[in-house]
């Protein structure tokens, strides 16, 4: 009968007791396929995706010279591939090949669930095929010594589970059978939600991606709108999500613009998890170029102009950028007009050569990806682009803005996108209502 | 019928809706009682413990003027005590009231896992009462919109498990759908091995910590183990390891020195979790005094001392404070001895006043806690206290080593703890043996 099955992802050179209790554990309701990431192969009967080593096609002559048989029948290479390899090469090359196999686990429905076990080595490995080999949505669970820490390498804009392991992972010592006991349950619970899930499925969309419901958008067939906010944009992205929730009948995906939000935004997007977008609040350029700590990097603005969906684009927020306390600003911002938001976050406000770059970064983008220009709208109200960009607050600074509105419009010149400009501030209710409107027009003709 | 109990802590003023959907995707098999830790209180039935404003016995007449009868009898106070305080001091008394709750609801046995979901404030709230109110090993599952950064002060040493919520924690879109009813199968799986174990167990220990099994020790009443260490003194544990667990039938935890790592072993010593110690590696004594990265906090070396089990202590890698990259070392420590160990972990020598401060640390801690002096073995591998600090390599100070041994003698004298100088340097086999032999003549009378 079939089965909720677990993908176990382990580097099985140096943690194969802590794998093999792992499975032990496990009720018979799941099943687990056990992939071997280690540096050096190891044959083991429960190993059920061996390492590439032992699998890797080699038809070259010169490679056919490597190979010996060895008493099982198996063909295995003398020269270890991965064992020569540098550490970070070894771990860059074991990881794709991870993301691939899990890649197609995953599209031919196989696996229900990754769970996977280890130290810092194990823990990049395993996450990068968590990343990039399954969608947001799908269940993935990593235990690691690196999990009480900065994470966000491991995690990026995903939703993969991280279980800190407290103590080593090696021996089988009592406390860390209890955490991955409770590590292997979690996933069996996950599993399970998501074998009934994709059971109930009817079909899957042209790219495998399990995010739409049926293929139809989110539930009922409704419009999925992801909406990029800020705490300086808040007034207006609440009138456009109640506006596009009641009027568009559109299910309404709300994003911090803290790099990981707009990186989340634009994964969901590529994985066709997003319909439509009203990238209300770009500041994550600013940081992105002028060195700010809330950065999404270079791609930002890329995923929804490369998939042709509707768009409106403003520029909330693109008049700061996002550092630490004070002493963290670097020197060349050195008597910039600041806003202390709190002990930890203080504001640089961008000058007009600044704001320069950044209308180009966004107009370039938009120029060079957009595959439908005639779905994109970009907005720029005049009146202010965030809650102190406006007459008597700190960032109000007209002249400086017009340097980013003046430049984005002519740097989208003959691109087909259209653009207005707005005399409103952003958080002017009925701007955002014209903001909604702008959208849902193009979404209810869908 | 008994069935397994998860808590689910949330904040209902603000995210009500999303914890009931979490509960209406609650399979039969398992129970779930809903805490409000809001700052205002909510009002609903599935609210199985309701806020602290609607519940807190007021007896004073003062107090009795402030309640009203409600038309449904439930007496509720005019001024909300939780809604008029400052949001720090909200946060910080309600997640006092939610940890002791929730130390009640685990200690009567009542729940098997606790799941909650949250912004920043949320998750503050609830992983402190997952700290604090439930030991390591209970499951403790947190979906955040704070998961992808720098998580350490939400887990601290503790095995809190977090799901990033990748979209923001609020309205029922199909991404947020999918991420909590992912959480929430991961709690039920994990809340039914919970559930199992507990009702396995033979008794508790007298604090009701989970972590004995039966109360008598690890795995088949083995004695369990904690040592300390560090990449400089991984030859010297590894020995001690194998020679605990061969000659001596412990069960060995390994905890890397990182602050977390010390940490986490102090708390399972208070949980009862560990049985002796072999603290050979107390260099997070020198992060903490230097200001080094990988502190374990002003606690360090307590909770044995405290509890009285046998524990042999030394000063593994006592010479070394650990930073950054060589840009983020303080300029205090300009001309000093550097090691990079790897472009981001650069370590600075201790020099002879550091040095006698780390020892008389040290010897405060143990001679102001010790319930039990007789029970400690304080040992000085004269030879060199880390794999750097010997002939030949660039820590080597036999010099400065001297402060820090006499120091330490001086300071515990007719303290009752005995303290032996050995010759040889701390990753000597011999050493090693030698620890771990003075730890297990401990361990077998007990």
């Amino acid at each position: 009968m079939e089965k909720p099955t677990i993908l176990l992802i382990g580097t099985c050179d140096t943690k194969l007791p802590e794998l093999l209790y792992t499975i032990s554990q496990c009720p018979d309701s799941t099943n687990i396929l056990l992939m071997d990431v280690g540096r050096t192969p190891t044959l083991h009967p429960l190993i059920s995706i061996q390492h590439p080593d032992l699998t890797t096609t080699t038809t070259t002559k010169e490679n056919k010279e490597n190979e010996e048989t060895k008493n099982n029948g198996e063909v295995i290479r003398k020269e270890e591939e991965y064992k020569s390899l540098p550490r970070t090469t070894y771990i860059q090359k074991i990881s794709n090949h991870a993301t691939t196999t899990t890649a197609d686990l995953y599209k031919a429905g196989r696996i229900h669930a990754i769970l996977s076990l280890g130290g810092s080595c194990g823990t990049n490995i395993a996450t990068a095929a968590m990343r990039q080999g399954v969608p947001v949505g799908f269940p993935k669970l990593m235990v690691s010594t690196m999990a009480s820490g900065d994470v966000s390498s491991y995690i990026e804009e995903t939703d993969i589970t991280l279980m800190y392991s407290v103590v080593d992972v090696a021996g089988g010592n009592w406390i860390l059978k209890r955490v991955l006991g409770n590590a292997l349950f979690g996933a069996v619970g996950m599993a399970l939600r998501e074998f009934t899930f994709q059971k109930d499925r009817i079909g899957r969309d042209v790219e495998g991606s399990v995010g739409k419901n049926g293929g139809d958008g989110g539930d009922g067939g409704k419009k999925r709108v992801g909406v990029t906010m800020f705490g300086v944009t808040t007034p207006c992205v609440d009138v456009i999500r109640e506006r596009l929730e009641r009027e568009y009948g559109a299910e309404v995906y709300v994003f911090h613009a803290t790099g990981a939000g707009g990186k989340a935004m634009e994964r969901l997007v590529r994985e066709g998890q997003i319909d439509a977008v009203v990238d209300l609040t770009t500041s994550e350029v600013v940081d992105e170029l002028m060195g700010g700590v809330l950065s999404a990097g270079p791609a930002r603005l890329e995923a929804a102009a490369k998939k042709g969906i509707p768009q409106v684009v403003s520029v909330g927020a693109c008049e700061m950028a996002n550092f630490g306390p004070p002493s963290t600003i670097p020197p060349r911002y050195e008597g910039r007009v600041l806003y202390e938001h709190n002990p930890t976050v203080t504001l640089v406000r961008a000058n007009a050569e600044e704001s320069r770059q950044i209308a180009r970064f966004i107009a370039e983008k938009l120029r060079t990806f957009a595959v439908r220009p005639d779905l994109i709208r970009l907005v720029l109200p005049t009146g202010g682009i965030s809650m102190v960009d406006v007459p008597g607050q700190s960032f109000y600074d007209p002249e400086v803005d017009e340097v980013l509105f003046s430049t984005i419009e002519k740097e989208l010149q003959g691109s087909g996108i259209s653009i207005t400009r707005d005399p409103r501030h952003i958080n002017d209710p009925d701007f955002a209502t014209s903001v909604a409107d702008m959208l849902g027009g193009m979404i209810t003709s869908m």
